[in-house]
């Protein structure tokens, strides 16, 4: 079961001026499942993305960068779950290349205005006539307060669908931005497997909103992890449709700071929910590592930490068995770390200092902490100024039964 | 169960001249367990170990490290499980000096004669005086043939004892050589959680055997992961008695190869058969990366394809869900690999090629290789002549049970 989190109500995601969706169930996969999500923008809408940085990156990834970088203004989005399309070579681009075609047919855009997503297994082909089949139904139903149901068509292994608003006032403007995001497993930074659309009606200019999207993927999507692996075809997509009546933000506008903080709070957001809804997930984990060198040191910690199976099923059986975590922090790959010079806390507990466990330390401190589900793991390297947190979950009996029968 | 891997015999393990052993039920941990093991060496045995790289390596490791170093003569080993030792700061270090006095006093050594090993839980104290109450009885049944014996004391969540042997001719001589090993979780290179010791009676300088254990320890040990943890406590330890015989082996004799190649060969059954027994293991995995610039690329493919929970899972489940396998190789970390240009089989069949499925492959041909309990899966990069060869085993319930009750 997701941990502390349920879907949100529908009335709760609120419509961006500029952005419609629509959904079908067109069987990409399973039957009576909605399985296709089509959103249009309206014209003059500024897009930015980030994407995977896997090799094998699907071929709808491939796609959306290149058309993205001709910067042919960009009019729809269109997903499918069931099949990633990744791992299918040259016919996967064709494939993808088809139901940008169709779709920009209907709605009389130019295919390059149409930016493809697809998510689920990897190295079979896409289905890509009953993708198209779908698209009539999926435009028939085009609105701008469809988010819930643009979020549950998303879904694969999700169990609750994820989505989350905010309201916020930029030069006297109101301004939303609703978001949507989908992943529970195969999730790792450079991303997750996971589709994320974080739209706004702001008027923000191009470079600005590339700039907010990096900001905002290294404080969010680039800071969860399930099981470490890093999907084909991690997608985040920011959108801002000059709606507002705002005067255009750009990185020299003094709301640039409030518009890039309510998108990157709306991200972590969206990127905890994943963790929260994290295959087999019972724990929801932050690691927080201060006191580095440098970032890379204090995330080498953090993830050694947040992959280490041993810890994960040592949260999940709720046992304090902490000597686990110094095995991972001294296997994290700090040569010259100083483990004498280190402390462990979990919550605000001190459970580690001098090598060793503290003089203070009770087992039934920690076996307490355990029983929460919402756990933090806190180490102080006390070598330098650099902070890091990250967030994961625990590794559960449910996590191999999900993974060891996706397919069936 | 443990995958093909059932105990040796005790008469399949040669008495090795010049080394006897004993164990004791000393309730470190659990009561009516065999859990302290003596081993000790006839005057002139040289002795050379290799060790984790884990920072917070356990105090028995530190004072190995030391004793080692002081080249005192090794007469004894002390092993115990029940308690890693580790975690414990400079409390751990007089525990561990206490035990290896006791031992050195009642066998009229050095107490740096006595190189101390400890595998267990992390974070809590030795019960040295569980440990000390124990050496005598461990010494009254000290023998040579006790070799099976002394498997099955250093055993903690292993299903079977660990142990195999080779008799080999060096100059006219009959050389033995016997080892065993221990260690089924926190299993990764450099190292595993995992205890080895392997003796021989031949004739060896001190720098060809620390040159083999180098060689060995490579091809071996440091080719193993079950869940990519690295302990703290792992030690791989060789003996050599000079009872053979032989005329002693150095770097440049003859026989030096001979003997590196059989005592290499002990060492990969040993590390293997910790595969094979890995924590809840239902399939053994070859992983093979081919054609890699380097062996460090190959080495970063290999265990991306090992590390992976999902691969883990969809082969504990018998499901050639084989994307996740691409997916695994395009995040391994080679930033300029061209996955149109490798080529991916799972036994002998070839399943990806050109970016994507190969045209021949047909999913009832990865259906039955994937029931079978040893596999193979082969990547060939096609950028070079570097090849390497790891180890490992799928991820099951049991994993998850195992390490969520280990302490219970």
């Amino acid at each position: 079961m997701p941990v502390k989190l349920t879907a949100p109500q529908a009335t709760s995601l609120l419509p961006v001026k500029g952005v419609q969706l629509g959904f079908a169930e067109a069987y990409v996969r399973k039957p009576n499942r909605k399985d296709v999500l089509v959103m249009t923008l309206v014209e003059g809408s500024r897009v930015a993305g980030v994407f995977t940085k896997n090799r094998f990156c699907a071929a709808p990834v491939t796609l959306c960068k290149d058309f993205l970088a001709q910067k042919t203004g960009v009019r729809a989005l269109l997903v499918n779950t069931g099949c990633a399309n990744a791992g299918t070579g040259e016919d996967g681009l064709n494939r993808a290349r088809q139901s940008c075609d169709a779709l920009a047919s209907l709605l009389n855009f130019e295919a390059n205005q149409v930016l493809p997503f697809s998510t689920g297994v990897i190295l079979e082909p896409l289905p890509v006539d009953k993708v198209i089949a779908g698209l009539p139904a999926a435009i028939d139903n085009l609105k701008e307060d469809n988010w819930l149901n643009a979020a549950e068509a998303i879904m694969t292994t999700d169990i609750v669908a994820k989505g989350t608003s905010r309201s916020i006032v930029l030069g006297g403007k109101q301004v939303i931005i609703t978001g949507i995001s989908k992943g529970s497993g195969m999730i790792h930074p450079n991303m997750a497997t996971m589709l994320g659309y974080v739209a706004t009606d702001a008027a923000v200019s191009q470079s600005a909103l590339a700039s907010i999207i990096q900001y905002a993927v290294n404080k969010s999507f680039n800071c969860i992890t399930v099981d470490g692996d890093t999907s084909t075809n991690d997608s985040l997509i920011m959108m801002a449709t000059n709606q507002a009546g705002n005067a255009e933000i750009t990185e020299n506008s003094a709301d640039f700071i409030v518009l890039r903080d309510a998108l990157t709070d709306v991200a972590i957001e969206l990127a905890q929910a994943i963790v929260r809804d994290g295959e087999g997930a019972t724990k929801f984990m932050t690691v927080t590592v201060e006191g580095g060198n440098n970032e890379e040191e204090c995330r080498k910690v953090a993830y050694a930490i947040a992959h280490s199976p041993l810890i994960k099923t040592a949260f999940f059986a709720s046992d304090p068995n902490l000597g686990r975590i110094l095995a991972a922090i001294g296997y994290a790959g700090i040569d010259d770390l100083d483990v004498n010079a280190l402390q462990l806390y979990l919550g605000d507990v001190l459970v580690a200092e001098k090598g060793g466990r503290a003089a203070s330390y009770v087992e039934e401190q920690g076996a307490a902490i355990m029983k929460e589900s919402d756990i933090l793991v806190r180490v102080v390297l006390n070598r330098g100024d650099e902070n890091i947190t990250i967030w994961t979950c625990d590794f559960s009996y449910d996590y191999v039964k999900i993974n060891a029968d996706y397919r069936s």
